[in-house]
């Protein structure tokens, strides 16, 4: 743990003064809205190096360090910390949790104030602007008016977009990773037989479940699909080969490979920290967006000032480099000062947890290059 | 229907003589044991223009021309009548479905004659060559020494492997289309979790609902997930884009995008067709799938005195052309004269039912070269 932040604790804020709603997309209005977040390092006096981490469809605001009496890391720990990609010692890194999430933001496991019940399927559709709209108020009430970066892979990489889209003068740069500005059919396709996996459980009850049984089988079967899609091909094979799981199965429709037997773990374990109705509405957010909302993809960034890197992954074949080349293309087009890099992984979308050493390279590089030019630009000013 | 065979009836044969039962891979007895098949075209006087066409995973006999009343062609119209592909003018074409299936061969929909029931789970565990064996009753039957020709795609590949190795005698030559000598991890993942949706349905009751609700949901979904492997990331593109579904949807989690309603629409048909217990048993027979058996891959095909053409398709992610390269690679390394041919396609694994063109120019050049072969044999035998 000589490289990790170290302990960390997740803080709640609840936004208290008025408005204490938002105005979603959807034009219903949500509120009070508590997020939870996380932050690591040091904000400096002028409020110049604060860095947005921005999570994944199954992902938190502990995204580096350790909770007190676990043994477990935030998901990003190989990428936030002393000397990392996201130094802790250089920058003040922020994560927060999604709205819409179950890791203590506001979600369909939250009570509904309306009711004083949980909201279940109450909760109101939430679109990734909404959830990059609830960051801002987050990032104001820290008192940051320019974050220096903002970074995330995969539906991170879509609230990245967003926030380049909607907040252009929010950021100083940007990293969207293993994403796209919009999800084509067969990623929709994934997201959706995910969905009926968990609306097939009878114990779905059409979202009201959480005083009974939950959607257990439901809920696993959509993580094993994802999790099909997350790995590639060659890293399967790589892992697991045909390799058979010790003992004869009792039944004939047991695990009977290794690559089967690693699939039900980790969608079982997915149940005891995920909430299914979190899992419906965040797909669901992520199949709606588009960063364009109809406009031309090259008017999309235009006017954007902060400096771009977009990663992607060689063998990402559920986030292919195409989707990344086209963020590219769009940025380029704008005028906007983007730099692309495909790194050769093995890994698939995976990848983006796994490939430290390349990507603490390309980030950390980057990151040098925007600090500068900010105090540049400071000094300029005086 | 100018080019169809036109009106065919499926024909059922039942093992009658002894032994009317099968020795399985499994150790277990199969018996009585009822084939369905279709023949087209007409066995010639010294029986050396019969073809066997071997179907995938949702197959069946049907494989060409029109039933008495019905506006629907088999599965392969497009590559088997007058003229195509495989020349019902000139060969006899056979086409069984598959033991385990549900489509009049005996499966798990069967009766059991232990118990006057329908087997229902209580079916033993069958292989590939299982399949493959009851295959050979039925060309036994027929009267037919040596085949022209074994052909199929996907699962039918397999089985055209299993010809290849285990009754190399029998053939003249063979054409597996998008297959592979064993499943990769990947590919058994796929069909898991297939297999985990229709067991999670509390109306698949361990296999024992055919008195009861059929576990429709399960199977729906199972269906859908294996669409979406069918096709290619590019081929969804072209086709839905990001559509969406006329009208405003009553439930937030409804089918909104067009890839979605497609992929209901054909889960909620596949159930009208397919039994949920036969899918279990043919994904398990896939996945367990080794034609090497053991033994290392360039020994397999020894001492097969046949021609055989490898088709893959460049978009086919499911059974990607380095899969058909390895069975090229151990045909060579056998001495088996072998070629092989990638065709440049859009549309994923489901390409072997579509790329007709491409198709019936390499199948049609290479029947031809056997078919002279053949007859130049003849004469020298003479």
């Amino acid at each position: 743990m000589n490289d990790s932040i170290g302990i960390v604790e997740t803080k709640y804020l609840t936004f208290a003064h008025p408005p204490n709603e938002i105005l979603l997309d959807s034009g219903e209005k949500l509120g009070p809205i508590t997020l939870a977040y996380e932050t690591y390092g040091i904000l400096n006096e002028d409020k110049s190096n604060a860095i947005l981490i921005v999570h994944a469809l199954s992902g938190d605001a502990h995204a580096a360090g350790y909770h007190e009496g676990s043994a477990k890391p935030g998901w990003w720990e190989g990428a936030i910390g002393p000397g990392k990609a996201f130094d802790t010692e250089k920058y003040f890194i922020i994560c927060s949790n999604i709205i819409g999430g179950c890791k203590g933001s506001t979600g369909p496991s939250s009570i509904n104030p309306k009711t004083g019940k949980l909201y279940a399927t109450d909760f109101p559709i939430i679109t990734i602007r909404d959830m990059v709209k609830a960051q801002r108020h987050l990032i104001d009430y820290l008192g940051i008016d320019k974050l220096l970066c903002v970074a995330g892979g995969s539906m991170g990489g879509m609230q990245v977009l967003e926030w380049m889209a909607t907040y252009p003068e929010r950021l100083k740069s940007a990293i969207p990773i293993a994403t796209a500005v919009k999800h084509s059919p067969q990623q929709i396709a994934f997201n959706e037989v995910g969905r009926q996996a968990i609306m097939s459980d009878p114990n779905w009850k059409n979202g009201y479940y959480y005083d009974s049984e939950l959607p257990a089988k439901g809920l696993a079967l959509a993580r094993m699909i994802g999790h099909i899609t997350y790995m590639s091909d060659m890293s399967m094979e790589e892992k697991f080969g045909r390799q058979r799981k010790n003992g004869k199965s009792p039944f004939k429709f047991s695990i009977e490979f290794e690559v089967e037997g690693y699939l039900h773990y980790h969608g079982d374990n997915f149940v005891k920290r995920f909430d299914a109705n979190s899992y419906l509405y965040i797909t669901k957010a992520m199949d709606m967006f588009d960063v364009s909302k109809g406009k031309p993809l090259n008017e999309v960034f235009t006017g954007l000032d902060a400096k771009v890197l977009v990663i992607s992954f060689k063998s990402d074949w559920l986030y292919p480099s195409y989707q990344s080349m086209e963020i590219v293309k769009a940025c380029k087009m704008a005028g906007v000062d983007a730099t692309y890099c495909e790194i050769n992984s093995t890994y698939g979308h995976d990848a983006f947890l796994l490939e430290m050493e390349s990507e603490t390279h390309l980030i950390k590089h980057f990151l040098k290059k925007v600090s500068n030019d900010y105090e540049v630009a400071d000094e300029y000013e005086i």
